[in-house]
């Protein structure tokens, strides 16, 4: 059997060296049109702002170190340039030589991955995508000779922000471009607030409702009509799936633009494969063709195309397209659907904000999170997650992905038994207390309102009482809000108008207490979710 | 409706406070014997040791705080000292008066944790268990005053070796007696190795198959016929349920010696309910009953029985007994079963062992750790798991605890699609890495060999073979074996004997490869699991 590869990286290279363990006869060529294979793309940017320091380290396995170990063929600076599915060969064109060749194939595996979307316009300064070795030893050649001491980065998707990251640490003063209103678009509003404070605190300008629309000498135009300085251009607009030699050669094409494939990664040709981030997947909460440009999957599917073509396919699992992102010591994590994709497609929720501790409060050192967990109103299936904050954000959205992927309910987050010493974790912790606010909203204990509801509901009647302390109250409140803390509510209750009423205080805790005393007091009572500091996130 | 409640803390508390959120109007009595309620157990140790500094972040409620915001009625100094069932009431105990009363109930709930079993034998030297508020003001006079420069544990379980580190962290010497020949012994054998290799590099002075027998003086006597200094004992046997009450009022007792529960938390008594480390939980590996005294789990039973009591009853989720420790900068983890116990209990299995890093290695600042899976040999369940290194192993277990707990099995793990960036994981998440190894041993692709199996199977006749590297070998190597590098192996496949081969490398992944490469041309092949590095843990 002759099995060629096309593209010689995560979904490639996964592919050949598991296609070799499978099968020692079998002759596997995996052609790469760069010059590099197996190297650490998600290292680039860390390579750039000097974290990762030796350029070896970006290069797993080199054409070598493949063929000894894997008997693999590997072919490098070479580009597969079309298809022929009639007579099963591939054509190769030797990119130094500008030779072209033909390969006959049994089996062909596509793990073309993705290409940059362009978002600069013609321009004199040095720009730069930021997705192969060459582009980051085109930046660092940017970077030390010209003694670089600013840029323009474009887009504050995953890529772009860690290139601003990077950029910062190197002591470089960063501009970043973002075409809509909101940076890191993979979070809803409320959840990106703290990561566009993080940026404007590390002395980051960020334009957003902005595109770049020119630039010469060491300066920068902006949409806005403003120009800023820079050296050099990052340019991270977002990628596509990169399906050239695909729809070239007739195979189906998914609705969004990627390669379709079933769930052993055959594409419509049975002969042709097809994996990582030039294919689509099937999204988990809503069964759709869905992009999801992670290495994860990538490697993954590389593995189980393997397994396909030695006999043994297995059906994909579903993509949820966990993500996580480091960004100036925030971690930003998400899975799943987020509210402005259930909006849209009108799919009904129930939204839970909550903002605990990694670990136990009285134990020293534990650093905040806020948690939104987004939840089928009526399956109570859970749809998505976005957690943003210190320590231990990456543990729980592995949890909730794993929660998830095997088709736990929001309400079965309580039943989850997690390590915990105070250290590490909490008695409940953050998980089982998200459990604990979906279970009292799917059983109707409690009904919450979102920070974005609360002005329509008080513009129909609904009064706001804030149950923190006075001190609390006095260091920012809500305007208009009435304050009278938990403690005193069962005293006090006379004092509280007879109209419906949204309790609230710092993250939510507080509130479901109020609203349970008031609710069994005969008012009409939503919590506020996540309180006071969701509100504020929300409306800043 | 008038719940009483017994015990103050983890179970109980979470019961009182609960059912006060459904019901506004019951009347609730919370007795506890102690002079403290709402304590954090769990942080005692380090407030021994300093870490916790303010002995008030210890109290995480007062009775005045929980009837402020509750409505609790919490009496604290009260013992509860007899149930009467046919009346319907209990009697009580001022501690501090010796006044005895009655209250009627309508529903009791039992939450009187569990009590210490003593492992200290009579001596003069100050002794005190490791368990209230009461116990480390003891403990910590006794630190201070007498400026203790050494002391004696009693007992390598969490508490002790929690007690072990804090002491030492104060700069006494310490002493730790281990009645049998391991210390921790929730793990398995190879897996502990590191923990006491840890304890004996803090300096630590470990004494396996050992007790006390005496003591006077500044010194305390052992079984093993020496002595060693002490200016303290602290006792940390183990514990068991304190059932007490529930005995003499004829409550059900179940074969592990905890009040025998149905899922309602009810117990024999319909009116009587029990939660918290006094109860038997059901096993999620078996059914059976166990004993998991656990902070988690008396929580989250705590807000269940108050469900039931409301009248919305729910199942309890069976008992994986997740479990997580620090000691001197690792981190111990483990959920499920261990070998031990699915020897003793016959239960046939398959093991993997890896050594993977917590993210990706072309990362700086990757920590190793060690997993050890347990695995259904015919269902391919996950029936427990073993983690001890650094960062991340807190991480890992919870993943794998909610794989448990939704059933996935082990090779479904390879599925799971966990948040990468190179600074949080690896793209191959170490829990992906272990899917892999149980998948291929399911599917028959690989055949490993356990590092206590490996005698025998050389007796037997088969031969070894170390695919490490050349340098590797003469670094250290398990004796008689014959180096041969996985990278020259299908070269130099005519020097192997034609016997039974096991292969090694130093955690198992190389020997994967070659073990394949070896089992296609015909050798009857396993792999050593988890390579040098198991082995040499296990041996050690
Ligand atoms: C800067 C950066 C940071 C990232 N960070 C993360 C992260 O933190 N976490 C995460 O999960 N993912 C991250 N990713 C995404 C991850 O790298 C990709 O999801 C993954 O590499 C996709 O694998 P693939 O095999 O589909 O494509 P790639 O790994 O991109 O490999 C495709 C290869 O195919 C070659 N090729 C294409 N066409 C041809 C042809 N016609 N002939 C020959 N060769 C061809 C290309 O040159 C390329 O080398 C990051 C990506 C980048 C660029
Ligand atoms: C030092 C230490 C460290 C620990 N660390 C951890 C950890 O890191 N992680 C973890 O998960 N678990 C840990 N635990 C275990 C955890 O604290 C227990 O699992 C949990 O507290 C059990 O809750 P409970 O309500 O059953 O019992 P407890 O919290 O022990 O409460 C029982 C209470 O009942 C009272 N009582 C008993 N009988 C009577 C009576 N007749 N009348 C009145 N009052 C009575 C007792 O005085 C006691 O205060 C630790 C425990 C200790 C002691
Ligand atoms: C590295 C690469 C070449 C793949 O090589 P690989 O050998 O298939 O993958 P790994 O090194 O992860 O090893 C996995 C194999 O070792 C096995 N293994 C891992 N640990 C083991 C252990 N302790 N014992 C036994 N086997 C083990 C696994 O089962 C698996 O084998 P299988 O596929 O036959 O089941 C490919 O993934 C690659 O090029 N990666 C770099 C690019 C990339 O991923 N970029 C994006 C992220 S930066
Ligand atoms: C603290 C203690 C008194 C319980 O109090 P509690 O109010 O029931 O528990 P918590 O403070 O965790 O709050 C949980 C409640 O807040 C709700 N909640 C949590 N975060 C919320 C948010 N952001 N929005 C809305 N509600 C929220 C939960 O739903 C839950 O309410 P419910 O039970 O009605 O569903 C009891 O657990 C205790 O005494 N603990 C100390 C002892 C101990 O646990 N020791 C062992 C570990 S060291």
């Amino acid at each position: 059997m002759k099995i060629i590869i096309v593209g010689g990286v995560a979904g490639g290279m996964s592919a050949a060296t598991r296609l070799r363990r499978l099968d020692e006869s079998a002759e596997i060529i995996v052609f790469e049109r760069g010059h590099y294979v197996s190297f650490a793309n998600c290292g680039l940017p860390y390579f750039v702002g000097g974290i990762i320091r030796n350029r070896d380290e970006l290069l797993l396995q080199t054409p070598e170190s493949l063929e000894a170990r894997f008997g693999l063929d590997v072919r490098i600076d070479t580009e597969v340039v079309q298809i022929d599915r009639q007579a099963q060969t591939v054509s190769v064109r030797n990119m130094l030589t500008d030779e072209e060749s033909v390969e006959h194939y049994d089996r062909l595996v596509l793990a073309a991955g993705a290409s940059a979307r362009s978002g600069a316009t013609e321009s004199t300064i040095p720009t730069h995508t930021l997705r192969t070795v060459d582009d980051v030893d085109h930046i660092s050649a940017v970077l030390t000779s010209a003694a670089a001491a600013s840029a323009v980065v474009i887009g504050g998707g995953f890529i772009g922000l860690e290139a601003v990251e990077n950029l910062v640490h190197r002591g470089v003063h960063v501009t970043l471009v973002q075409r809509g209103p909101q940076i890191f678009t993979p979070l809803d509003p409320e959840m990106a607030a703290p990561v566009l404070d993080r940026l404007f605190e590390r002395g980051v300008d960020v334009r957003l409702n902005t595109t770049v629309t020119g630039g010469s000498g060491n300066s920068v135009e902006l949409s806005d009509g403003t120009s800023v300085p820079a050296d050099l251009v990052i340019d991270a607009s977002g990628v596509r799936p990169d399906v050239t030699l695909a729809q070239q050669a007739g195979l189906r094409i998914g609705a969004g633009g990627g390669v379709w494939v079933d769930g052993t990664q055959a594409t419509s040709d049975p002969l042709i494969f097809a994996v990582g981030d030039g294919v689509e997947k099937t999204d988990a909460v809503n069964g759709s063709g869905t992009l999801v440009t992670m290495a994860g999957l990538a490697n993954r599917h590389g593995r189980s195309v393997a397994d396909s073509i030695a006999g043994t396919p297995e059906q994909a699992a579903p993509a949820l397209g966990t993500g996580i992102l480091g960004i100036f010591g925030l971690t930003v994590a998400l899975v799943g659907w987020n509210e402005k994709r259930l909006v849209a497609t009108g799919r009904a929720h129930r939204i839970v904000h909550t903002h605990p501790a990694n670990h136990a409060g009285y134990f020293p050192g534990a650093e905040g999170m806020s948690i939104k967990l987004l939840i089928d109103a009526e399956t109570d299936a859970i749809l998505g997650a976005q957690i943003v904050g210190g320590a231990g954000v990456d543990k729980r959205i592995d949890v909730i992905a794993v929660a998830m992927a095997a088709g736990l309910s929001a309400s079965a987050l309580t039943r989850l038994e997690l390590a915990y010493a105070p250290q590490y974790a909490s008695a409940k912790d953050p998980i089982n207390q998200l459990g604990y606010v979906a279970d009292n909203l799917a059983q109707g204990t409690s009904v919450n309102l979102q920070w974005h509801e609360l002005a329509a509901a008080r513009a129909a009647g609904a009064a706001l009482v804030d149950v923190r302390s006075a001190g609390e109250f006095a260091a920012g409140s809500i305007p208009g809000a009435i304050n009278l803390s938990l403690d005193d509510l069962r005293e006090r209750l006379v004092e509280l108008p007879r109209v419906p009423l949204i309790v609230h205080c710092q993250v939510g805790q507080r509130g479901h207490t109020a609203a349970r005393i008031l609710t069994q007091r005969g008012f009409d009572v939503q919590n506020l979710d996540g309180g006071y500091r969701t509100w504020l996130a929300g409306t800043s």
